[in-house]
């Protein structure tokens, strides 16, 4: 396999080879209108001034306006068959061999914006968000610490990919400053409930789908044709309040605890990009009913960690190291059950995976399960954190690796092959004084 | 206080005397756009026609698009002001004594669409769903069904407005067919859940509030502004699958038991014209927190019942009756608390209030509490039912009514003032054969 190369500059390191080509919306300049785009190298390539150029010229985006839109909702209903063909012609038109883009300065100079200096956003309208819990090991340490040692994990979640609707306008873009929330907790003496900012705020690693065409309510997905509504995933932190979860969530699960922000990253990666990187979903026992059950049972090796830097502090230490393969029920099983009652998803809705925590201590993937609800510390560049403190910024990021090997010419010559998705996010320095 | 009149013919039976005049919006003929309306008598007044010919005169509408819109979310983000100069507008346009439209009868062919012919659309766009647990008789009753008589209601419930998000996708206008939603349930015998049909379809007879202008996220709003922000209410029916809702709620809440269809009645009574119903809200104990404490505790004395026409019967039969000030938790504490952790409410978002159940039997508002989980049977025409069957059809109505002593002239003359808000709900025939 030649190795496909791209015309625009491309570091070794850069996260945006011509095999990503992630989607985004953007502003080119503060003034501008959104727009969606694809990174490349430390650039982002204007979709509208290439569809303007009349060069998605495929038969299914030739007369489309779906890439002069101000997000990718029109984009992403279109399906599959729209996505491989503008993944085709944005490859061709990028590679280092063709010469339409490359040799045209004055289209090359408006097309191509520099990363540094576009004002990125969120890539799609949410209609609705839908959280999962699907990593097994997050389940059972959430039920130690919660239930206790009985029941860990409940039947039911053995059965079906258990979810809660979560708060669409809250979903935010990296970047964005969260307040930290206030409201109520456990009494913790006499009678009356704490009232005041959040003692307990956490981060939530976890990865999320972007919802392709979608389907008419009353009419469900069928999990084998589950695969076709997802048009790629993106980074997402579920700031979590746990002592007002903790409070208010029985009997109708989580509300206030979650509803104060919840960030994606700006770049969802395609599925198509994804692939070389698809493995084995992990054995299911019992086996799932006949609705659940996939003819291939896929996941995805995507490395994922979290840092935190304090507030003043240079660097950011790592606070967690752990794969998007440890989850348990599939992204196609999610977006199945989500449909068997007949509940309608539509084009741009967010499909949460919960947090995605692996089996050892150190792969686990929120502050509630590293710390066991303050209990421990984790060590951050020197610093103790139980919970999360004012002004700290909590950095989650992805990037699969393939290592190939060439024919015999390039015998053991690795190719690393690597793409992130990149997340920032800030605390705000509200309620700096969170005594009570 | 002399009685407004319109010279529109108002039945005395009718539920839109100029008192009331409740927004929606229609379609006057299949192929129009939608555009917003409101009720009067049996027409419905086209506000796109009032506001091209200019008659919005007043200083807030004059030169606003909101009327041009096909859906009610720009005007109910404008705020009380503008409702309010709205509200005088058109009172003034529709009554006896004003020429304006009453002499113009082209203006008034236009603009005057009789209700038989309109086609009636979702009011607004649901950007977020929210639904509360605020009927302490409903409380009681599910928890003494699902978890027995230790705690029916827990600490936390008389603490804040327990509340869980909804899925907006799934919200639709009176008179959509509802498919009865397949899924699982608790094991029967063996291990395995059941899988099919739900055996156990319900309605939830319910309010739910319009918001107007909302918040920014990070800014709650104060419990004393919070009327502020409620545009109108509308009827709700929260179809519920008890089967699948029982098997999947624990942890995380109401999933796919709720999701596959919420239905809305097509007309938002304002609270402007709530206004002389309004009625003295239960006293709260324990008192509640600071942020919960209103200037005003205010309740509406809205008349709400839930009836069931069986397929093929010409009449229906009532199975509740019920009124809105039963609720422990405020409309405007709902709202209030659903803020204080800075979560954004944009304009149309939609909040439930929970089934409204009084304290009677026969006042609860869903089949589980009226059958006590499908021990008893209602009767309905002569028919029994524990939960709804293939082709009922649920209809709830809610009207308030005042009787007026007006002056010695009129001594004892009282005067009936209703208005309705009218829900009729069909459910599909599909999966007639639920045996498993």
């Amino acid at each position: 396999m030649a190795e496909l190369k791209s015309f625009v500059e491309v570091h070794p390191d850069s996260h945006f080879p011509i095999q990503n080509l992630p989607y985004g919306v953007f502003k080119p300049q503060p003034s501008s209108s959104p727009r969606p785009g694809v990174a490349i190298g430390d650039y982002v390539l204007d979709l509208s001034e290439i569809a303007s150029a009349g060069l998605f010229d495929g038969p299914l985006l030739r007369n489309s306006d779906s890439f002069l839109q101000p997000n990718l909702n029109k984009f992403v209903s279109l399906g599959r068959p729209a996505w491989k063909e503008a993944r085709a012609t944005l490859q061709k038109l990028l590679s280092a061999t063709e010469p339409t883009l490359r040799d045209n300065k004055e289209l090359r100079q408006k097309a191509l914006v520099p990363l540094s200096s576009a004002e990125l956003l969120l890539p799609v309208v949410v209609g609705d968000y839908t959280d999962f819990f699907t990593s097994l090991h997050h389940t059972k340490n959430c039920g130690l610490i919660f239930r206790g040692p009985q029941t860990p994990v409940l039947d039911n979640w053995y059965r079906l990919p258990i979810a809660y609707h979560g708060r669409a306008s809250s979903v935010v873009i990296s970047g964005t400053d969260i307040v930290r929330p206030r409201g109520q907790a456990h009494p913790s003496c006499g009678s009356t409930p704490y009232f005041g900012p959040s003692l307990k705020l956490d981060f939530e690693l976890e990865m999320a789908t972007i919802v392709g065409p979608g389907n008419e309510l009353g009419k469900p997905v069928d999990i084998n044709n589950a695969e076709d509504h997802i048009f790629g995933l993106v980074l997402m932190n579920d700031w979590s309040a746990r002592d007002i979860q903790a409070w208010e969530y029985i009997p109708l699960g989580p509300f206030l605890g979650k509803s104060f922000g919840t960030t994606i990253s700006p770049w969802i990666v395609t599925l198509e990009a994804l692939e070389p990187f698809a493995s084995q979903a992990p054995k299911q026992d019992p086996p799932p009913l006949p609705y659940l059950t996939e003819k291939v049972s896929k996941s995805y090796d995507i490395s994922l960690e979290a840092h935190i830097k304090p507030a003043g502090h240079e660097d950011s230490g790592v606070v967690t190291r752990t794969n998007l393969n440890h989850l348990y029920w599939t992204l196609t099983q999610q977006l199945a059950h989500h449909t068997i009652n007949g509940c309608n998803l539509r084009p741009g809705d967010l499909l949460g995976t919960g947090t995605v925590s692996g089996p050892e201590p150190e792969s686990r993937g929120c502050l509630l399960e590293l710390t066991w609800n303050g209990q421990n510390a984790v060590s951050v560049n020197g610093l103790n954190r139980k919970f999360l403190e004012d002004g700290d910024e909590v950095i989650i990021t992805g990037y699969c690796k393939v290592t190939i090997n060439h024919d015999f010419e390039y015998l053991f010559c690795g190719m690393l092959l690597s793409f992130q998705f990149l997340m920032t996010k800030f605390l705000s320095l509200q309620f700096l004084n969170c005594s009570n």
